[in-house]
């Protein structure tokens, strides 16, 4: 069977994202449910479909209902559904595929690894599409609807899923917290966030090439105590940050050290 | 005076990149010195020019001498020259500019702002130029030279030169850092950095638009207890990858809990 119809559980950043490219590649999204009904309606509008808030009112009738909702959640939407002859699939990096056993006969993963805000579209041509089915056929069915939207394409099994995202939270959202502490050191000395930016991209632009630990620069990397010291004597006011300061160019060193 | 020849002291990463983009503004690099032969030689040969690895043959009748070695080695090499006539400008982020005040009358900063590896050739049009100089006249002749280069010059002091410094250190070395411990949390478990690329690049590509408090994403911001604590659990046998992630965990909950 391919699947041309989806009722998408959900309507946070992912579901938005996620809703936008498939109807994009001319899926049919039949329904949006969110908890609350704003945001299904407001996704719904941009989706140009229905919506509920109610789980009794969701649309099982589609050819798959995915479920992108906070992983706690999962299991809280689907305890009130009888979707035994549904096709279910999730979205989240973490949750075992098993976890939608118990609900239905016919269920995989379909976990896209990037990081998605409502407001920001991106491309989903080049977006890693992890997928994971009960049986070959359904993997089919994901994997004929994967790629649809993405060129990138794999078959990965929930242990090895959990560790990509993890590695995920350390390239993606550590990097956006560094991204930030940054912004405010530079704010709290008038200085705009504009001059950093070169540098980010050609940190982000250097390791599509190189390993990370062959891009590495800077004064923990040479271990140079002059300037690490310096640096520590500007957060002295800010203990919380001279502590990140001194835990990672710690970090950085030992990495480094024999090399 | 418009400077058309110059010496560079220093033969390292920053070195290499910033000679090659002046020799290719036309700019004439007269000499490259290093503390070793070797390193003097490659520069030299790549920039089609003479080396020395002896101080008392460093050429000081360039336009400008500018001193790209580590912070600690500004002082020692200067130490050795009698530069009383000639223009003098490092390139270091933390090093006042004052540093240079009792080796000659005319000196100043020419601080690119940049990661910069031998062999990953950046392009300079977009590179921040921060420049300090002792007087008017000496700014301006940096400036002019600068503006060959980039279109991005800045006059910055030795003050906040200092922040920007520290503030790329977070939003650069630390980011490649958590960008290489993904990898080696990967690379444990047979995956490939791929993966993580679209994710790396659009997680940079967010900041040039979104400010990066607003950009933030993942289980830290959410506190997402359930994720945390199984990531906390895959890293049970790394505590030091363990203690980071929840250290910086707690600091991007810091940051949103009242958002």
């Amino acid at each position: 069977m391919m699947i041309r119809t989806i009722t998408l559980i959900g309507a946070g950043n992912l579901a938005t994202q996620t809703g936008k490219a498939l109807k994009k590649a001319g899926l049919e999204i039949r329904q949006v449910y969110s908890r609350t009904e704003q945001s299904a309606r407001e996704l719904a509008d941009l989706l140009t479909t229905t919506f509920t808030h109610k789980t009794e009112e969701i649309d099982l009738s589609a050819d798959l209902v995915l479920v992108a909702v906070k992983d706690d959640a999962i299991e809280e939407v689907l305890a009130c559904l009888d979707c035994r002859q549904t096709l279910l699939a999730h979205t989240a990096g973490s949750v075992p595929m098993q976890l939608l056993e118990k609900h239905t006969n016919r269920f995989g993963v379909f976990y896209p690894l990037q990081t998605f805000s409502k407001k920001r579209d991106v491309d989903f041509s080049e977006i890693p599409i992890c997928l994971e089915a009960n049986s070959a056929e359904t993997l089919n069915e994901l994997k004929e609807l994967a790629f649809r939207i993405s060129g990138h394409v794999q078959e990965i099994d929930s242990a090895k899923r959990k560790i990509l995202h993890l590695a995920a939270v350390f390239s993606c959202n550590f990097v956006n917290h560094f991204y930030y502490l940054g912004d405010q050191l530079l704010e709290q000395h008038q200085l705009n966030f504009d001059l950093l930016k070169p540098l980010i991209r050609e940190t982000a632009g250097k390791v599509m090439e190189l390993r990370p630990f062959d891009a590495q620069t800077g004064p923990a990397k040479r271990f140079d105590e002059t300037i690490i010291n310096n640096h520590l004597s500007l957060l002295g006011n800010q203990p919380e940050l001279a502590e990140i300061y001194n835990f990672v160019s710690g970090s950085i060193f030992q990495a480094h050290k024999n090399s």
